[in-house]
Order: C-alpha cells, then structure tokens, then sequence
C-alpha cells in the first residue's frame, strides 16, 4: 500500500504557490500529490452481540477486528463501511450513526468508523477473513484484537450505545495529532 | 490534483484477494492503488460573523470560501483544518465540533468540516486567497460561494448554532452516494 518509487526526473521541491516540498517532475513540471487514505468500517451487532472477524491477511493475520478497510473510488464513506462488512463477513448491515473519527498521523490514515445492526442474520468469513463470530461484551477477546482503533471503537460504542445522537469520537491524544512539518 | 498517467508496464487487472480492477505492473507485481482524497476545513466565526476567502486560485477563482483544502501526510484531520485556516486567512482558529462529514463519490472526496472560532482577532489573505472578509449571517454572498459544499456547512452551522454535542450532518442525498461498482 505503499507509494511507487518515482521515476529519476522527480525531485522534492516546493512548487509556486505551495508550501512543503512535493515530488515534482523535473521534465514537465508535474506534481506527485501524495495525500492520508481512508479507511471505513463499522462497529456492527446483532442481538447485542459484536460482530469481529478473525484477520487472514497481513498486517495482524490471525487477529480479530471489526469489518473495516480502504474507502475506494466512486462511494461514500456509509457506502464503503457497509461494503467492508459485506466483504470481509459476507453480511447485510444498516448503518445508524457515524461513531468516530480517528486521525492517525503516524500511518497518515483517517478511520471514518460507523455503528451499525446486522439487518439479515446470516454472516460468513470473506475472502480476507479466517472466522466471523458474534461476542457478547464480556466474550470480546480484548488481548487478540488487531489494531488499538478496534479496542477504541468498541470500547466508545459500549460508551454511546443508549445514545442516538452524538458527536463521533476521535483518536486518544497519544495518536491524535502532532505539530505540522 | 490528478494521477500520474502510468508507465507501460502497468495493466488493469483484479490482484489476488482483491475483488477490483487496480493498476499493476506487469514487471514486478506492484499494486498501483488509488482512494479518495480527504479535504479538511472549517466553518470560522468571531463575534457571531462568518469568515470567508475569496479565492485566489482555480478552480472557482474569485469565489467564496470557507478555509478548506487537501489533508496532508502526517496531521490530524484537526490539525489540517486549522492549518487550512492559517493558510488561507493567516487566522488562528479554536475548533470546538465536527460540523460534517461530506462524502462526494462523482470527485472521490470526504470532507471533514469543522466548526471554529477566532481566537485572535487578526486575519488577512493568504497565497491562495485575493480577500478575506467577514460576513454577518444577512451579508453571506450565496450566490458568489464556490462551492455546493460551502453552501451545506454554511447553513449546517447555522442549524446547530446553538448546540454543543450533535451528529456530524452529510451531504444532500443527491450528492452522498451511488451504489457501488
């Protein structure tokens, strides 16, 4: 998921009107935007239970984690979040409130995370999952989740989850920000 | 703001565990992804009045703007909206709400719009701006804004001026979404 290596002709400099260095190419002056990714998910349950996915792929194979992944081209973020779910465990879900936003400066990500309900009650692992499961709260297993944002996403749903309307969360302030370069 | 056009080796075609089209080198295998763009800004205020840019620059040069722009590497979303601020209107702002998150599938954009207020009373045109002004809610130049999206968070603002902890409001549903590929 990481940038090609630019071509020779590319050289960091900071074109007119910008203000940080960019990849420019030295032949035709264009410039090699490179810019945060979005990834979308969502904390979805059923009965009361929590809807995780057992990771076949890397980073964190084997771990679990909410249905979450990059926001493609030509969808909205509530679109992106409900196709992870259906992608990763091949389940129907609607989508009720936007439970967090959670900037990540060190991978340059930003985690548009939603609540959602199974809408049907089928699920099956997906092409990058191993095992769905459905966990009752004290069931989580809390030590063999994949990235610290699916800890925080469960954890904040549990702390909204009487709540209809609110603002989304963010990240805890160790991750959330550091000063511009 | 566009892709690079890629080098020959490049083919279109569904890497393994993937279920799109992506651009992939035929030579060494490496994946070509491209994602959404995500565009931080916020709606600023001082005094009940609303501060807006008129552009410097295309697209919709001399228009009227919020101070908004793409998120960089390395910053929060937060970060990037009050950076946004001090380079279109050399204002420091404190953000106090996401105001919305605006998701424009047709130029794969999200947008993170924040609400904010002056915390100094400065504040003067930056490289990408011809004017900095503020407005009374009366004096808004709707019909000079530059985009659709000024137009929502303007008015979103105003819908929850008075309110502290609300859900992010999205795009019109003529804009949010279209189904998948």
């Amino acid at each position: 998921m990481s940038e090609p290596v630019p071509p020779p002709c590319f050289q960091n400099c900071v074109p007119p009107g910008d203000e940080r260095e960019r990849l420019v190419c030295g032949d035709c002056g264009w410039i090699h935007y490179v810019n945060p990714k979005v990834i979308v998910g969502a904390v979805v349950t059923s009965g009361g239970k929590f809807l995780l996915c057992r990771r076949a792929i890397e980073p964190r194979a084997g771990f679990w984690t909410m249905p979450a992944g990059f926001m493609e081209e030509g969808e909205s973020a509530e679109h992106g979040a409900a196709r992870e779910v259906w992608e990763e465990a091949t389940a129907r879900v609607r989508l009720d409130a936007l439970l967090a936003v959670y900037s990540i400066p060190v991978i340059s990500q930003v985690q548009l995370i939603y609540r959602g309900e199974l809408t049907l009650p089928g699920f099956a692992p997906g092409l990058e999952s191993l095992e769905t499961r459905l966990f009752g709260w004290d069931e989580i297993p809390w030590n063999e989740l994949a990235f610290p944002s699916v800890t925080w996403a469960l954890q904040h749903f549990h702390a909204v989850r009487d709540q209809t309307a609110f603002a989304p969360f963010t990240a805890p302030v160790l991750f959330e920000s550091r000063p511009g370069r």
